[in-house]
């Protein structure tokens, strides 16, 4: 049984939130892309950061930012990265913290900054300072949906939910906006998320649970094993819902963690679904295994398997594909002992043995939207799940088109 | 200078080689798909293998073979893997081995092996036997062309090539032939290749030159990151040039050894420009690195991402990626240092300096088919390059609608 249910809206459902989506310019579209998300009280932070050396100073700020242990707004722009633009970049991105800072009377410190984009193009500053002034006027605690439509780059749909948790007799709320949708691939927050929530916890375990819930969701999904310079998940919590502060490990603890790993899992896999030219949303499972990174290595290299991935988008449950992305892992195994099922159907048995289907099964098999792949060791006892979406016409399209 | 020049033809250019390409009916094409290439005498043999866990009997038999030193015959069928076919797949590998031996007087430990084509699928060996049974009877000192394109299988052309050097007064040949075209990526062969020549050289000698060119060569180039379970290189050397036969690294060893790179190397090259769906030849060259192996990480990473890939198929100039897929390959960097060129065009410049071109010189830079980027670490003095192609909509089409 769950311990919590889906409620009505996204990041400002938790009490104390506001936000705001706005249209600064900085998008040839038009569409929005400055985003501030806030909270009436100063709130306990955590991030995850991208592991990529060449990371924007966004990253490198707000990692700074997120070590104090506290903060009170987060400011994201969409459209342009502000990556590899050198010092001047470093000077843009601290000031769009002290702009928000000084218009919230903040302290810079306090301030979560994240932009997505384009990389090595400085940023338009005179577009992002009226963004910035219209964020802030903006600000209103139905403005979760603006933000999670400034936050988009290449997503067709806006990203977000909120649940709900009791926690002691008190209702405590947890919202999250997130985007996709290329240069998604793990080991790391590769796409940008964000959390609200109003429960009372201390620093150190709201920085465990959002890595705990991180490794679980964010972390398992790739769209192309390209890591962005870029992102990062980072969550507040304003202690508005007056429960207990949380400050060890107990059930309520973990109630809060199973909610976060439900609301991270929930935003990543929509990320895979608007992963670019998605046609599939595809759920790899690799069983049997003698330690989790074993299995998350083959797991991987299936999901990220440009062979395996047009099969899946040419509908045809090609398993040699799969049995060679495996083989070529480098995680031990026994090519005897393999099996591999697609959709609950058998199709290589151990010792080899190929189980024969008619075309017509065959064909049927991959017509749905959602397929599982499930690779048996039969070595150990541990599994890893990951996610990832197919390879179309449209990720060609979408990424040799976009030009800079 | 180079000690080598081009000739006509292909494996059968080297004295005492015969060859032959012809159709079993495996294929539903009709084209040709069983090779046989052929030595008068006995020859001395190396071979390079897949390092893919799931390799196919006809690899693990060849590996075999080859460890003896000597061989006189290699029999190659195209259209099916006879990979991970077990037991049965094993036996039908040992029976084509034996009739090839059987047919032409040779042991079977004379005999290397190698099949390419879909995995899973068990050989219609009465198709298989009537083909070698013509191949042997086809065999001709002009049979070259046909078991080059007899082992093509996505390849849109066959690919051979014949060299000529002196070696003290005598005139030595090589010959060579190549497969690609998708499940290319290094770390061992992965594709075929099959080189012969007369030049009379010890087994320990043929073994390190072969390794030495592979890996200068087929092992610096990628497709899609995909390893096949079949892929291998392999040479016979039967000594019919009648050079005193080489037993030291003399210079006599390394005028070899550059030919046999030459040779190696056009192969390799010819798979990337005939990769599935290439539309362009990408040369990456990952200078001022720390070690080789850095170098050729980075390189790697690059030349495997989707999205710079699919940049270049686009046209468009996006170093960006390219920083962000080398911050993203775990190899000691220092972002300030980096520079980054297409076609010797400067974009990227120390200190993160963008510099700017004109969108018409940009737009120029990309519309050649032969394309290089160069990024300069800058942290020390070692280079490498690897050889990768955009990806396309047609690299799409190929893998989405080849069907099992």
């Amino acid at each position: 049984m769950k311990n919590f249910k889906e409620i009505k809206g996204g990041i400002t459902a938790p009490k104390g939130f506001l936000a705001s989506g706005v249209v600064s310019g900085i998008k040839k579209s038009g569409n929005k892309d400055v985003a501030l998300i806030y909270s009436e009280n100063l709130a306990q932070v955590a991030g995850v950061f991208t592991t990529n050396q060449c990371a924007a100073s966004s990253v490198i700020l707000s990692k700074e930012n997120c070590k104090g242990g506290s903060a009170q707004a987060i400011i994201v722009n969409s459209g342009n990265a502000n990556a590899c633009t050198g010092d001047r970049g470093y000077q843009d991105s601290k000031a769009m913290i002290g702009q928000v800072a000084e218009s919230l009377d903040l302290e810079d410190n306090q301030v979560v900054l994240s932009s997505t984009g384009i990389i090595g193009e400085f940023l338009e500053m005179e577009k992002i300072k009226v963004g910035i002034d219209k964020a802030v006027t903006s600000l209103s605690s139905q403005g979760g949906r603006d933000a999670a439509e400034a936050i988009m780059t290449t997503d067709t749909y806006a990203k977000e939910l909120a649940l709900e948790i009791m926690i002691g007799n008190k209702v405590v709320k947890l919202g999250g906006i997130a985007k996709g949708s290329g240069m998604i691939e793990p080991n790391m927050a590769t796409m940008l998320g964000f959390i609200t929530t109003d429960i009372a916890i201390n620093s150190q375990l709201l920085k465990e649970a959002l890595k705990t819930a991180v490794n679980k969701s964010f972390n398992k999904i790739t769209v192309d094993g390209d890591q962005s310079t870029n992102d990062m998940v980072s969550i507040l919590a304003n202690g508005q819902a007056e429960n207990n502060q949380i400050t060890e490990k107990n059930e309520q603890y973990y109630k809060f963690v199973e909610a976060l790993n439900y609301l991270c899992t929930y935003l990543a896999q929509q990320i895979v679904r608007d992963g670019e030219g998605a046609t599939k949303f595809v759920e790899i499972e690799v069983k049997g295994a003698l330690s989790s990174e074993s299995a998350e290595k083959a797991a991987k290299k299936i999901a990220n398997s440009n062979l395996v991935k047009t099969a899946i988008f040419g509908e045809d449950p090609n398993w040699g594909r799969i049995i060679a992305a495996v083989g070529a892992c480098g995680v031990e195994l026994d090519l005897s002992k393999i099996e591999i099922k697609i959709n609950d159907l058998l199709l290589l048995a151990k010792n080899q043995e190929v189980i024969k289907h008619s075309s017509e099964e065959k064909s049927k098999l991959l017509k749905e939207k959602d397929i599982k792949v499930e690779v048996d060791l039969n070595l150990g006892s541990v599994s890893e799940v990951v996610w990832t979406c197919d390879l179309s016409y449209k990720y060609v399209e979408i990424n040799g088109e976009y030009h800079t």
